[in-house]
């Protein structure tokens, strides 16, 4: 199970990184929009392998097939169903980790629990899945007209930008590689993320993303609050170790009288530690949060691992690897935010 | 919507805190659990306010009172009724809140999102809500014989307790009352909270939560990973701003090589920034987290705020409030991670 | 599990017929629904046992407590928690049940699912739940305003009702003790009952509901499909063996040219044998449906049984039971059918 | 919504009749069954068109893709996708359905509620989206390992089979066209179904499905009774008006003393009006339960309907259509029985 997000506008998906295909059903997107497929096959560009110097140099053209739910170029209502062809497998990069549980991958996890495993490139637990969530979330994003998500490369490594979260030029993320608003803050992470692939080794990172023009009242009073479907969201993405929103862990030193966002007359704040969210629900300011990447687990260097037998074998990465996965990831945190955000829409809208 | 934790072993909640009740439905409990009621209460007792110096001085005997589901001392197979009687409610502390938005409160948000609110101590979105959660979260716990819960508090304000997260004396955790197993730390924690409450202020801080003897395989592969699950439940929490698990926002500093956790031959790790998942899957090894808490919004200060009319007045907090909620929420993480770990137990028994 | 029923507005509950008290919570109702507490009483009353002789002698009050999600008199949105005391309980007319089976009931079922089973009075499987339903659906009708929903006896055993479906006198159902709208086939099935009764044994019938006023274009295309649904709320409802709409089980007799209902220039249909659903959604004609119940399984007669070991004994039904169900289940089939209803409507005002 | 069924063994569908082709994605399937490939496509054979002379005569090869979730030859216990290719869709067929709504279909109720709508074949309306549930319940068979389900074809129009339900010889069943297991039965209904046919028309009829080897315990209590699933799924099921199981509507007529099973001493009961359901679970007895098909609604006839300006138009179907679907949906009626019991032995699983 597992393989859906979203109660009114989901996103049900399948496919291993060497299987035929992958895709997925989109159930429940409103019927009726006109959807721009530029845009949604320009959201799987930015994620797609190969785009820099500092990704991996797989060539995956990842282009989606759309089989239907549509037609004349609009949602009709019903199920959107769609694929993408998996063309540039080279299952044989893997043929020496058949019986090798690479360290912190889902090797061995995958292996107990199901007592099979398709081995090839991580298998059902490859970042390749997040392809048909850029899908799901492109149309989210059509769906969810005037609400802008915004998300960028706030730190790799310890080279943090240092601007305030909310002060960021949205026009400057993708002008470079990293897709760090700060020209020169993103020239030093590309610097690192190049020195770290050479010496074959991997580097973690942060991204922050910034939603606007979100209309009050998104979230559900206790278990569907709206930060806690943007943090369970987040912490599917492969390689997340943490969420905040907000004043996040900075805001537990504060005091009340410093943390609390006082009131304009209109219902705005003063101030925003409050991310946007109060209650779970949506209060009309901007959104924020902030997502914490561990380095990619597949290195190029030896390392000691053991195989199904748990003998002791020595192993070094072989495939095409990130030397770091933060700038790839950036559109996947707009996509699952847009999922959430259309959802969680649905759900006001069925209640007023 | 969203009165609901679990799919196979959920939990759906009632209740305002100025109302007659609140309660709850446990729906999927196996059958034949005999139950120590006096454990239950135990859980409860650790939540409720006014047992020390440092929380509100409220009292609430908060007595569970069981309506089905049981017979013989044991569970049924059939869901499981509860409530709990609010008894110390004084509304009249409430009254000057009639029209008064309080910042950083879910007032505003309810009122605009459903034009209607039970404005008496934040009606559903008030904290009452978690003895409800005390009591399905002490039935997951004597479900899941076996798995070891235990959360602190690991730091109040700047006040950081300086061991490592796994390195901690269970046993001294309940020995004070903010709830921190390092008996040094807890003293100068108290202190702050102390000089914090003097001065009508409040104060925020982090809990850990390590989990031990997970069986290996907890968690579905995409959407619904074990820290995604643990996440969400924790992003519920009233005041919670942040969840990390493993290394965290710390991990993202890493390189792969430092990163990676090599295997024994056993399947176990050397070490485990992995924090006890691996692929959202358990591994067998600890899990532990860390769950950031802003200050309680509500200060005996002076504040300025809104009124319904968007008129600005002035306001002070007059009921019974804590000046830190991180010590009554130590049980309370540790029930939520109990609702979801039975959940996925039971997710994980299905297929096998 | 499979103690709630609907995805948006639902209702999820608890109790056993000899337990403390029985109830349910409501989420996903709409905020601002000015509720008419005399209207869900009256409701309850119309279910309650002890209203005729040709009911079950029991005297239960089924006065119901609203314990949340109320406020002034109105809905705000958040859960409805409420119970129904149980008062009336003879539970020892069911000592001599403690390890018997009785024939047809679910006593066997339950104890070799569960391994325990609480034997008073059938426990969870008792129709003691369908009170619940009623404070459920009386809500839902509230929010349905416009929307009609009338259900009669149109059978009891080989007496039926002549007159075509849709064309009753909805003024008469209430006039008559069996809720038969037309008189003089009301008298036979009273006779019957009565006579039924005076033997010790019991009797089935038929529900004919019918609703009107339905808005175009309510439930979903393939699995959630508006009959579908409705066939699985009565599908849930003790001694239901069989539901038909529109043109049912007759209609599998008629060619399409005779089954066909063709189009007036608005829209609407020439004939109905539809019943007012086309491809699984509302077409704005009349529904109407038929339910099947069969003859309580507790009799008044010796009947042979086994034990809990196996052992054949003979038992004789003690309680106080219903000759005949179908009177006092015409409520409860309008309940369930409002809860359907309610459900879709917010599935697709999600929409649009 | 509404393109899934099933909680933990669930099938995700998409696809219109002629769009590019229809599939699905199968969730929670147990990892580790060998999959026997060629039984899939048999059950697909059973369903596809032009399979015999009182079928439509359109010809679709119906072969299925799998994309994920198989690796050699096993299940992964990942997500399961698939699809079917659309090769024989005559579209201009439909060219003159643009704007007409054609009697008794769903092409009004969608243009309605939509807005807009795939008008070819039907779009999503279309029962081709059946063969997606001939797959999923293929694989849910071969995970039911033990468990028979036998359907067949007891009455077409007024021409119903004499034998007792629990009475048939499943060997039969597949030795005529018409799935009818008794062979003088069989040879009336296909004399039937060809006279009507050569005049344009179609007829109703329906199935019987008897499943045996039951393991006792499947099925919920309260809202998801077992035969409550069964019914709602087979209501899902294009031109299905009724349902009934074990002694259904004739049910209403007995007694209690009639009606009640009695127990032998190993806990089968002497008679089975129950249908091998009690209170919602199984008890190890044979289900059956009966099926009611209306007449297909496309005739080769001329009728009066109205086009999307309400104008009266005159139409005649054109197609290659079914004179009745009832022998195709055996196979289904089976797919949706074994999609059930799938999903209710996980559940029941899930708390042993």
């Amino acid at each position: 199970m597992g393989n859906s997000i979203g109660k009114l506008f989901t996103l049900t998906t399948f496919g291993e990184s060497h299987g035929i295909a992958i895709g997925g059903i989109i159930d429940g997107c409103p019927a009726g929009i006109e959807l721009n497929f530029e845009a949604i096959q320009h959201e799987l560009d930015r994620r797609k392998p190969g785009q820099s110097k500092i990704t991996t140099q797989r060539k995956e053209p990842d282009t989606v097939e759309f089989l239907s739910g549509i037609y004349d170029g609009k949602t009709t209502g019903t199920s959107i169903g769609f694929q993408i062809q998996n063309t540039n497998q080279r299952s044989k990069d893997y043929n020496h980790n058949t019986d090798v549980y690479r360290p912190s991958h889902a090797d061995y996890t995958y292996a107990k629990k199901y007592g099979i495993r398709d081995h090839r490139g991580g298998g059902r637990s490859s970042a390749r899945e997040t392809a048909n969530w850029i899908v799901g979330g492109a149309i989210a994003k059509q769906f969810l007209k005037g609400i802008e998500i915004n998300a960028f490369t706030s730190s790799v490594g310890h080279i943090e930008m240092p601007t305030h979260l909310l002060d960021f030029n949205k026009d400057s993320i993708e002008k470079n590689i990293v897709r760090c608003p700060d020209t020169q803050t993103a020239a030093k992470m590309i610097e690192l993320i190049e020195k770290i692939k050479k010496s074959g080794d991997t580097i973690g990172g942060v991204i922050t993303c910034v939603i606007q023009n979100v209309p009050l009242g998104l979230g559900e009073p206790v278990f569907e609050k709206l930060h806690a479907e943007l943090g369970k969201a987040m912490l599917s993405l492969n390689a997340v170790k943490g969420f905040e929103y907000g004043s996040g862990f900075a805001g537990t030193k504060l005091k009340g009288s410093e943390h609390n966002d006082l009131f304009n007359a209109d219902g705005s704040t003063k101030t925003n530690l409050s991310g946007g969210i109060q209650g779970g629900i949506s209060n009309g300011m901007d959104i924020y949060f902030r997502v914490a990447f561990k380095p990619v687990a597949t290195i190029m260097q030896k390392q000691e691992t053991i195989d199904a037998d748990g003998k002791l074998v020595e192993m070094q990465g072989k495939g095409r690897h990130d030397p770091c996965v933060v700038p790839r990831a950036v559109p996947i945190v707009e996509a699952l935010s847009a999922l959430v955000l259309a959802d969680l829409t649905l759900q006001n809208k069925a209640r007023q």
